[in-house]
């Protein structure tokens, strides 16, 4: 009944989410990766759902706080665009959060929806936030913020339906190559 | 047993896997919606997987072909593309080829996993062609076109996580204005 158990309940349903989604998981199968007692998953965890609810909010803190490193740092808002935008991801996996939107048991839940509506509201904010820095206006940098996040989401997708990592690198090669020239000129830099 | 049966039991197919997705779809629910009969389904598929295959290659060819006749028009390129960025769609109901890659039912059979990544391959190709005219090489156009695209498929994931078909929208501004001052660089026109 520790509280280390539950962390470890949380850890198992959040990687069988990963690989299975929310509705295909079943207690039986969070138990047995987990190892953890019967007793103790219905003390932590009452109903498949207040699992749910708990592995599902701990995989957008994980994945809002590892964003957050990359986009809060030192370096210029550029630089730290483009490590966001270039981290390696098993783009073929899909998206931890992203496949949640097709996942009909998530949809279905309020709550559940609620953590995957909070993942992109934030991340947005977070990258819309560095566009601001580089001085474009609040509107155009959460514009440019949501292509962003769009062309990551877009690229999971494309490397799923071809089953290569590749699309996810060309999609995200095609934006930095748009945000380069606009970049420069925005500096007042001479064109070469 | 005629061609109109089959037409109308695929046509019922590719309307149940748009709203329910190809795994949670019966061969019960497709005949109750086509009016056809028990007999007709079983002639012309003989099994689900049959039916599965002939409405997503039927889905594939109608959204190919709506697409190309955007891209393929005699505007000039920048406006075509614009105009396939632009188009209506209803981004909170998720597009009907890009959830297949969530499936899985069709993430497990070769040949429905072969339409989807046909249907990617030629979007991708219809606006590369178009960003070649604009002069860009045949690497950079395949690149920006990924980008494009991924954009479409990650506003769709963006507007079901949020609930608001105005993150498609944002996505598609935001990549708009990106590719705005490019384009008049690269025909030579003065910067205001």
């Amino acid at each position: 009944m520790t509280t280390e158990a539950r962390r470890t309940l949380i850890e198992a349903a959040q990687e069988l989410y990963a690989t299975n989604g929310v509705a295909a998981t079943t207690p039986r199968e969070v138990l047995a990766r987990s190892g953890v007692g019967q007793g103790s998953l219905y003390h932590h965890f009452p109903s498949k759902r207040d699992l749910a609810a708990a592995a599902v909010a701990q995989t957008v803190d994980d994945t809002l706080g590892s964003a957050a490193a990359t986009l809060d740092g030192a370096d210029a808002p550029q630089r730290r665009i483009a490590d966001y935008l270039e981290r390696p991801r098993a783009a073929t996996a899909g998206c931890r959060v992203g496949r949640l939107t097709a996942d009909p048991v998530v949809m279905g839940d309020e709550t559940l929806r609620g953590e995957v509506s909070r993942y992109f509201t934030e991340l947005i904010e977070l990258v819309a936030q560095a566009f601001a820095e580089q001085g474009l206006d609040a509107a155009a940098a959460r514009d440019r913020a949501t292509t962003a996040v769009a062309v990551i989401q877009g690229g999971y997708v494309l490397s799923r339906a071809l089953g290569d990592d590749a699309a996810m690198s060309s999609a995200v090669r095609g934006l930095l190559e748009l945000m380069e020239p606009r970049t420069d000129w925005a500096r007042g830099e001479e064109q070469a």
